[in-house]
């Protein structure tokens, strides 16, 4: 899966085409530092060197995914290089890949389980970047995901759509779609005759895509707070993802949730302006465990437990809209003055 | 014009309702420091009450404005005995209104124009208030516009809609939506007997609207710096809307510009997550004079040079997407540490 954008980045067309004319994959490169994006043909032309070099060293078919500054052409030479190097020191123990990926991101971002099922034991393991668009831009969130278990294409696409949805869709920093964005699941060759409990599986992959995620969102540029937001008793999915989204988005709720601050007029405010139908009569909105607005009316809460409550590292928020009985969730991140530091003392 | 928001404040459903009765309006009471929003049905009938001592005192029929904090009762008694007082100050030359009516403004913001129609020469005068929601949410925009020129209630209704197209809707600071936003135009009684140049009032209107919407945005919480965003070539108006407001809305944008980084690769990256269907090979990027980006190549400027650009109180930018002939201008600001700081140290 990858960025909605316009204008997604030259290595995220290539592997487009090339998924789209065959779901096998053998081998992907990842180069960091340069998204190769806004880079017009001679982006493509390296996308698709990259490409080439990667199959001559490692077997292919193979893929490229980049994360870095957008706008700058690729220092070829020394990615070509890089390619002979990495290719050299491939090892099933290796975990240099998940720091080599890496940009602004604190730490590596890997997970690993195991599943036992009728048709064996099997591992899903999965490595990320991002997130957060920095010095100058970043964004670019990058997963892959592989698993032991054979799974026919067909099935590791709707699994993975899935799970993304389940996942790094649930996740927001910025609020903004990068050029290079991009989730890679891989699995094994699929034969007739293994059988493979594909529940166990989407759930072992579900579980790693939001391990991932989590680790992502919590690593968020200059985050000291993280909100869980659960919008539910909407009319529709989207209804309660667009009211989550909008919650999610706003800058209001994202510094008030940077001073603490239970400032939950923003919520309702930021709810209100999300496009969805909904009416203040039918609004229930909880803080962590306190209601403070039920179906039109204020709730008089504790100040000081409310305080307590957004303190925490992890404040949980839900908004019922006395709609229906859909649900969507999103964790977003605190505003605060080091996001802004992060992404403007950057000078060229 | 109203606020789209769903969860409208009590006072702005009241005037929305008043104005569906009858377009005739005598008397307008605004107050600051509550916003009467998500107050349920005592915010209703305070609401009430405040037009109906509005209309006793003033004469009717009467509007409500209100401004401040959200899902606070009003404070009606202190309310009340604040419009007894004003009322009985009232005279053509008493311009307290304009400071009465703010918030977190750092100032008035006031604007008069006169102009000469085969008519008779009329006069439009406007007061707003305005930027950004803070503490907590103080995010109202508030504007009257009002003429002694004599325009139909119904022509009156389209000037307005233009007008603020071209203007309140052509500025962003939070890209938040508030519960109270609210622009009125007053005009005098029409008289069949009337000949009104109404081209030229719209003119008036639309300078004194856009000068309160400049007003605004440059005294946006913790602004040091505003971008004028052009997006021209576009398929239709809606399309060059859309990327203008993705643009406007991106974090990383106003953080490159409150850094005074010339980042043209979070503007191009922000139109293309806008879900408007452009290539990268057709578009077209200045800032300010210098062409960085044509037709899907990037354009070597001088670093210095953009650098130079980038650091002015003003930064325009003119993108083409290479669609159509269709046009959009948006206004917006920086997103400093100090935006953060007056939006998060709010404590409860």
């Amino acid at each position: 899966m990858f960025t909605t954008s316009a204008v997604a980045a030259p290595p995220v067309r290539v592997c487009q085409e090339r998924l789209a004319a065959s779901r096998t994959v053998r081998s992907i490169v990842v180069n960091s530092g340069n998204a190769n994006a806004l880079t017009g043909k001679q982006g493509r032309r390296d996308a698709e060197t990259m490409v080439a070099r990667l199959e001559e060293r490692c077997g292919g078919p193979g893929l490229v995914l980049s994360t870095g500054v957008i706008g700058v052409p690729l220092p070829i030479d020394r990615v070509l290089a890089g390619i002979d190097a990495a290719s050299a020191e491939l090892s099933p123990q290796n975990e240099k890949v998940s720091r080599a990926i890496l940009t602004t991101d604190t730490g590596p971002k890997t997970v690993a389980v195991s599943v036992e099922t009728e048709g064996g034991r099997f591992t899903v393991g999965g490595i990320a970047k991002g997130s957060g668009m920095i010095h100058p831009n970043m964004a670019t969130m990058l997963a892959v995901i592989a698993t032991d278990a054979p799974i026919d294409p067909v099935a590791l696409k709707t699994i993975l759509a899935r799970a993304v949805d389940r996942s790094f869709h649930e996740i927001s920093v910025d609020g903004d779609t990068s050029t290079n964005d991009a989730v890679l699941l891989l699995a094994g060759q699929p034969s007739p005759t293994a059988d493979v409990d594909l529940d166990v599986l989407e759930a072992a992959i579900t579980h790693v895509a939001r391990d991932l995620a989590s680790q992502i969102v919590r690593d968020g540029e200059g985050v000291s707070r993280v909100m869980e937001i659960e919008v539910h008793s909407a009319k529709s999915p989207d209804e309660a993802r667009s009211v989550a989204e909008s919650i999610a988005r706003s800058s209001l709720v994202k510094t008030a949730l940077a001073g603490g601050d239970p400032n939950w007029g923003r919520i309702l405010s930021a709810a209100g302006a999300s496009g969805a139908p909904i009416s203040p009569s039918g609004l229930t909105l909880e803080l962590g465990d306190h209601v403070v607005f039920e179906k039109g009316a204020v709730v008089s809460a504790d100040e000081r437990e409310l305080a307590e409550t957004f303190a925490a590292d992890e404040v949980s928020v839900r908004l019922g809209l006395g709609r229906g009985d859909a649900l969507a969730r999103m964790v977003t991140t605190d505003l605060t003055r080091r996001y802004v530091e992060i992404n403007s003392e950057y000078t060229t």
